[in-house]
């Protein structure tokens, strides 16, 4: 599978669809314009793509889906322009270009993640796509579930709370599983509810899910200490320098190399319980745990 | 109908419940500390109380709709803890308490708001009150809606955008409808819905929602202006100072005063067309108008 070109084709058909879902005239321009400067900035899309690729193993019809899968990408970009305001992460750059609050205010930046949150759930309960009530109402709880206080907010309270204190390797797996470990989950695991998976298979897809953000996280890690500030977009270093904990820094680069590899073995071994075709998924954990951006 | 008597029944009603789902344990102990802090706060409670009296006008069992109820207060209270941050309104007091961010920090209280938004979402698409699921459906993208960049977000970008700028009486009353209204409304259509009102009963209550929406906000602003800053827990003419509009301010006290009369006769005309007794709807309106806090 030519794993780059899949991504490709459906990174644009939720780009797509993203910049069709912003032509609203019911929301102040300006407003609708800052969150429209976050949500098109250059993203990876991963986490709508999964939802995809996830209801495209029992289902066909992506436009039943491609509504919720774009509000998990809501979800996400929510939680980076919260997670830059000064208050908190204070970065200036993301993904390449200015933050939010940097062109906007502090204020509006506040209101546009707001307002993104809001209306993830919106279109995720609009269910234009006409699915099942029961699989709709289902995974809106495990999507409200995964980005709440005992997911990533509080992931995102926890990162904060242990800067510069020592932690951990439980505690760091704990704060990661939080804070970007529930999301990208939650992305694999509503695509399948909604596409109607039940039982063994729903809990593989879980599994795999789960392990899969832990690698893009460790990945991540990985990166800030050896990466190539013009290709991720950050600056290198970063969260070294600010204190917080990474894997490199509590498990040493050569060890959190080591868990990198297990963990994406582990993802295909979730992956064998399922009999659908998995090629995508498999060929997405390599591409994580080689990726340089 | 003893109508401050009523509302202190149902307060305690939502405060004892409010208290139990606090008992989480798979929440960061200082962030649940945080959210506990300002969702305890004395409050007046009308928004779910609306929601369980609106559900009573169709229902019996109040048990089934006391999450959904206390899910709209915790997004009332996200709101709240939003508002009163530096970057917004910059409030040092809310309810007559040191505002959250005073207390556990900048960064604790943007999360809190975050937190309990989420919470609030899961809390109603859990349904442990076992109502049909279209039902809940209806409800939670109705909230979602009434909250979004197109409800309560929406209300509070324009009413810091338009902050010392002359504003029409018209964009003044739509800043109003989406920042206070839509919440307030929501919670009476909300609690028929579930209840399973239909056609002209719950476009009735729909009606009523938003004019005790705007009654809510015209007396609010009147208070502020001439309000007792020991009853309110506010300080008072703080609006005023900061530049915001506000009925009295557009249209001077009498008529400010003429427009809260006139609102809450309509009211009533709205409650005629429901067979139901209204009398709590009916006494509601006429202490929100006289209402001195």
């Amino acid at each position: 599978m030519k794993i780059k070109e899949e991504i490709k084709k459906y990174k644009l058909l939720v780009e797509e669809h993203l910049g069709k879902l912003l032509q609203r005239d019911d929301v102040p321009e300006e407003l609708l314009k800052s969150i429209e400067y976050s949500l098109l900035a250059e993203g990876k899309r991963i986490r709508p793509i999964l939802c995809l690729q996830s209801f495209l193993l029992f289902q066909e019809d992506l436009e039943q889906i491609l509504d919720f899968a774009c509000g998990i990408e809501m979800l996400h970009t929510y939680s980076l322009i919260h997670d830059d305001l000064p208050v908190m992460d204070d970065d200036d750059y993301r993904r390449g270009k200015l933050t939010n609050h940097k062109i906007f205010g502090e204020a509006n930046a506040l209101l546009a993640g707001d307002a993104l949150f809001t209306w993830a759930f919106e279109l995720m309960l609009q269910n234009r796509g006409h699915l099942p009530q029961e699989r709709v109402l289902l995974a809106c709880l495990e999507m409200a579930k995964a980005t709440g206080p005992a997911g990533m907010v509080g992931g995102q309270y926890l990162d904060m709370a242990m800067e510069n204190k020592e932690i951990s390797p439980e505690m760091l797996e704990n704060i990661h599983a939080l804070k970007t470990g529930k999301l990208i989950q939650a992305s694999v695991s509503t695509g399948a509810i909604l596409g109607g998976a039940q039982g063994n298979h729903l809990e593989s897809l879980r599994d795999y899910g789960k392990n899969l953000g832990l690698l893009f996280q460790i990945t991540d890690d990985l990166l800030d200490v050896r990466g190539d500030s013009e290709k991720t977009g950050k600056e290198s270093k970063k969260d070294l320098q600010r204190g917080k904990a990474t894997f490199p820094k509590i498990f040493g680069i050569a060890k959190a190399e080591d868990i990198a590899y297990l963990t994406k073995e582990k993802t295909k071994r979730n992956l064998s319980f399922l009999s659908q075709d998995c090629d995508f998924f498999t060929a997405l954990a390599d591409y994580i745990y080689t990726r340089e951006a």
